[in-house]
């Protein structure tokens, strides 16, 4: 009997894992003592078991540990970051981060890839010919300081436990795991060097998160690491049953976010970038309110500053901004078959048609095709015609325009009556 | 998503696994094709999960379905055969198998090496000088057909899901799950062409079964393995909480079980082994109930044919037999510190003690020592004097007699009161 298997064993029979076998647990996964099947096993432990808020901190504190961290407080002002737990058209950043720049505070952040249904930031920052996402750290700083708003590709440096234990999670069914999933998005933030963040838990059938009382587990357990390291948390639930806005895959989404920007687009992205906007501001040092902190987004996005401030970042990070001008891939429609309302529309399917279509991964070496992706024409509670157009496809070539749409067709549930269309901000912590 | 993790995710969920995702999981871990940090978080698990009825029964097909199976069908007379849950001092099979062979009856057995604090068959075996246990399979059915008895090592073609996954199981403590336990055992022996089994499940502080009703559904589950393959399964459950018998180590216990051969020996080995010889009788082509089986193998130990019995066997297999000779290593005692009567002796710190005086491995690659062990002066029950012995550790070195002694003081519990000394067979099912 090793040391590992009685950690394992400890996990397994429900007691809770103290910081010593956390830190002796993390350690070995990184330095490669504790094989990939040890570590699997004792994942497993912690899912079916589940880890305590202690062992979640233990874990983060572990993890964060296991790199390097970047240390912003030469900046001497609040970095502010937002962390989205995963939605099919979910363009906030792209909005957000200009805006809260425009308004005076500093938006840093370091994201990942997207993978599966759901899109990755820097996919669609890429879709801008030229934006650079990898910055060396003395270049994010920098670029903090100059216009307040960076967002750049996580280093490899940081959190390496995540990387490590992420891979493992994703191929042994270890992924449903709120502490798990709290210290791997709260130690990249912590190591990030970010100040505060605003959590967006989504919620609905699009979402890995189908419930509140399941989004507030996940949101306590964040606000708990973040105070464990002084970083203050603030959370906001957003529904995620149909797709947010209308746009999916990655230009297109910058096309949209635009919209936005320019003080039009989607009621639903901007209903959640203004109030994503005020809560980033209520924790910044600008010493304003929620309710002070909307009306000054608001008012960026109206006077056109949000929008400029987009511009001034895309050229500072290397990219060349030019609304609508981009290559467009042929359109694929999907049509109302039988008239009626707009029931739902299901988020999970769209994110596939998408993903399909070109504009997502399957595997993390897959490239994606800035241009490909689904504009829906039809959103929940809009009444329709038979013939109606209810979305396009757009992908490179024909078969994937036809796989795409047949993916996409089902995602539309037509009814007779029109539905009850419910908030898209669900709740604020 | 790959479909091995959506099995494990199936399993992690509650979810029972059919025949076919059981047959892929172990075909998968065979070929190599499911790697090792999968096949450890899905064993994890069927541990926390715990394992059906259906699952045990498909996971013991699709075991024995990994590797060869042993046709012992020419013989055309049933091969019995008696496993052990793994006890200290227990040397049930070396009296078993010569004792059931010459009352007729054909003992077949492939075994294992002993690791931990558990002895295993093969090594005590060995320490007779010329004992091979490595027979080809041909000479194995033909030892079998010549006198009733042969007790050979497993072949690597037989099970070799089992011998993959136990050694995952080891390191990843994900052993202790009845259904894995009982496929583990039921696919050796169906595989192997035993056509009967007595299961002697060991009970008590020394085993790794605690109670009764754990014994229990462990044998049950043996039980339904071996309908489901038409092998009929009789159980009994013994105690374990003191050593079997006096002697722990390889030779010191055969030269134990030549006692009991000869018709002396302790009570409770003596006893355990005409129990279990009756009920395999009773499983025989002899036509006899227990009773008549029980008569009969008393009769064997009082004339002498067991014993002869065990001699021949140990000519035909290569051994050189002679009772009471061999390298007598030096003997360290450990003495009564205060009066008392013995209440208690440790089955788990004695037979820890055996293993660090040499008789026992650490890991598979150790050698075992075959004179190392030791001998119980007293026993559960006995009324002692200050400074009578309590036993003797025998080791190669002084070293080594010393920190076995330093195990092996603390086994015993004294106190002033004689205790109540419970039966050695618990129950028969």
């Amino acid at each position: 009997m090793d040391v590992v298997n009685d950690i394992i064993a400890w996990k397994r029979d429900g007691h809770e894992l103290d910081a010593a076998r956390m830190d002796a647990f993390v350690a070995g996964v990184v330095d490669g003592s504790i094989p990939a099947y040890q570590a699997s096993a004792l994942l497993m432990a912690m899912v079916l078991r589940g880890l305590s808020d202690a062992e979640t901190v233990a874990l983060a504190r572990a993890m964060v540990a296991s790199g390097k961290t970047l240390d912003l407080s030469a900046l001497r002002r609040p970095v502010l970051d937002k962390h989205s737990s995963g939605g099919v058209g979910d363009k906030v950043t792209l909005v957000l981060a200009p805006l809260v720049a425009a308004c005076g505070a500093v938006f840093g952040k370091m994201s990942g890839r997207g993978l599966g249904h759901t899109g990755g930031t820097l996919d669609k920052l890429e879709s801008i010919p030229g934006f650079r996402v990898r910055l060396p750290q003395g270049e994010f700083l920098r670029q903090l300081e100059r216009i307040g708003v960076a967002v750049v590709s996580q280093s490899d440096r940081l959190v390496p436990a995540d990387r490590i234990l992420y891979a493992l999670r994703d191929v042994t069914a270890t992924v449903e795991e709120d502490g798990l999933i709290a210290a791997s998005i709260m130690s990249k933030k912590v190591a990030s060097g970010t100040s505060a963040v605003v959590l967006d838990v989504k919620v609905g059938r699009g979402a890995f998160v189908k419930d509140l009382e399941h989004a507030r587990d996940l949101a306590r357990r964040c606000r708990l690491i973040g105070e464990a390291f002084s970083r203050p948390v603030s959370c906001v639930y957003t529904a995620m049953d149909a797709p947010l806005g209308r746009a999916v895959g990655n230009r297109l989404e910058v096309e949209e976010a635009w919209d936005v920007l320019t003080g039009g687009g989607p009621d639903d992205v901007r209903e959640v970038a203004l109030t994503i906007a005020a809560m980033l501001l209520a924790l910044s040092d600008l010493g304003v309110d929620e309710g002070e902190g909307r009306r000054r987004a608001e008012a960026a996005l109206a006077d056109g500053r949000a929008a400029q401030h987009f511009e001034r970042w895309c050229y500072v990070q290397g990219g060349t901004w030019k609304p609508g001008e981009f290559h467009r891939l042929a359109g694929r429609e999907v049509r109302v078959p039988e008239a009626g309302f707009v029931a739902a529309v299901d988020a999970f399917a769209v994110g596939r048609a998408a993903q399909v279509s070109g504009a997502g991964r399957r595997t993390v070496d897959d490239a994606v095709d800035p241009a490909a992706g689904v504009v829906l024409a039809a959103v929940v509670g809009q009444e329709v015609a038979a013939g109606d157009l209810l979305a396009t496809v757009y992908a490179r070539d024909a078969g994937r325009r036809e796989r795409a749409a047949a993916v996409l067709a089902p995602a539309f549930t037509l009814a007779d009556e029109a539905p009850v269309v419910g908030p898209v901000v669900l709740g604020r912590e």
